[in-house]
């Protein structure tokens, strides 16, 4: 990290100059002055997905790992009343993965693990992630995914990629990692996991209608794994959608209780005010009030 | 291809046994009959896109190109109050590809182009692509993009990836290429192209409210390329989605005014029946007009 004339700390990963970033990444009193004008009550603070690691070796990422998930856990600590916390894992290593998670409990106080979309190129359900899945479902711990390093750069157009890269290919990641739980029939293996999904899950409502559809009406697809729509309504999606009428549709494909508010905050393309813009959906209050504490009290195992 | 013995023909590329069709795939009267028990009283006939043959050298593409287009232009001529058809063109070599639009109307009658999602890998909103899509807008000919041997086969978790494939990684594909052609302005260059996408433009509509958003709020994706919703409207989408909630929120992201039947006939996931899929929408009786005939007259330009 260097810190800049600006007042923003540079972010390296070696020699890459990662993102620029301002003091509300890691400075509990910043972050609170934005909740409080936002009407914000409640953070779950995550590794910025970069962090995650997967492509370093176990021993650097378990060193990393132990800062960041450090890191979090003094957050949380400092405003108890105000955050909760979510660490990281060594997913490059599933079986020592398995075993951080109770560590995350213990020795942090997270409540949750944060992953990326895919595990070095290898969608989360790959068989070979079933001792992680197995243990968060025994631990009762949720699970947050998160697009990282996602396919398809180059198949965009852009003059400039990086920019738009984001937007495209990152719904696209997410969606194949929860389409890959589907299919893969991790759901159907481990199902009382709860599992979440960023962004509405990206691209996956509009992948849905069609493998549903054709679930119905092809013996050899039914054969492979469970109707893929009663696995999509177990997980849970944020609301960082941007779109009133796409919320209202997500609503409609996962169900009201499946979904909860997420902000990406404080990057640049965070979603401010996240009630101003769930309450442009003129919901009934009892739905309002799920999507804005009641479904997310359940994902993360919490009480009110 | 290779007769069987129930009566279907098995198609091989090399020694690849591809598929096995019916005679529905080159049989006028065996098409009518599915059609008048259906209420489909024009379809349009392309090419099954395996037979596109991006990956052939030139001079074999052509041959195999003339071939086909030859097929339908029969088809189309044996009963030319039913059917209409799309050819292929040589887009491995964009500039043959252009030239060959022409020939596809005045040697072959046919009235549009059917292309890949992509091009060898490569997104049809590259550059490389300007002179085809110059051309076509020049002929007002209408395109029509269908998923080719999509990205992604390697993120499918399933005891069978080759059955899924079609239902996950299709729509990735062909959602990609439609946004190559928003971010990579191929709209703002040629804006009288008439492009239509199968499967309902398969992801596209759930990556637009992201990139719409960040759109909005980004001066840096401002100035890469015009508003991505306004492109979207003007595309044009089949009603293929099989689920009559997602097909209304097509209508309302999209406009009522673009979207037409499409029905993947005569393969194992085709829509059949496709007017009373459009009439659980219950939508008014213009709206619905619009989708069974109007809209793809205009996309097809052709009169009533």
């Amino acid at each position: 990290m260097q810190k800049r004339a600006d007042g923003k700390t540079s972010i390296f990963f070696g020699k890459r100059d990662f993102r620029a970033l301002d003091d509300r990444s890691w400075d509990v009193q910043s972050r609170l002055r934005d909740m409080d004008a936002e009407a914000v009550h409640l953070q779950v603070l995550s590794p910025m997905p970069e962090l995650l690691s997967y492509w370093m070796d176990v021993k650097a990422a378990v060193a990393l790992g132990q800062h960041v998930n450090r890191t979090i856990s003094d957050m949380v600590k400092a405003e108890p009343n105000r955050f909760l916390g979510f660490g990281m894992v060594t997913m490059q290593d599933p079986e020592l993965a398995a075993r951080e998670l109770s560590v995350l409990r213990s020795e942090y106080g997270l409540i949750g693990v944060e992953i990326g979309s895919n595990i070095n190129g290898v969608s989360p359900g790959d068989p070979k992630f079933d001792p992680f899945f197995a243990e968060a479902e025994r631990l009762s711990m949720p699970i947050f995914i998160h697009p990282l390093h996602p396919l398809g750069k180059e198949r965009l157009v852009s003059q400039s990629p990086q920019r738009v890269a984001p937007f495209v290919t990152y719904p696209v990641d997410t969606g194949l990692a929860a389409m890959s739980l589907i299919t893969g029939r991790t759901l159907e293996k481990f199902p009382r996991l709860r599992v979440a999904f960023s962004h509405g899950g990206g691209i996956l409502a509009a992948m849905l209608p069609r493998i549903n559809g054709s679930w119905k009406i092809n013996q050899a697809i039914k054969e492979c794994f469970g109707y893929p729509g009663d696995a999509a309504r177990q997980f849970y999606y944020d609301s960082l959608v941007y779109d009133a009428d796409f919320l209202r549709y997500l609503i409609g494909a996962f169900g009201v209780s499946q979904i909860c508010v997420g902000t990406d905050y404080p990057f640049q393309s965070r979603q401010k005010h996240p009630t101003d813009f769930l309450k442009q959906l003129n919901l009934p209050t009892g739905d309002l009030a799920a999507i804005m504490t009641d479904n997310a009290r359940r994902f993360l195992g919490i009480s009110a």
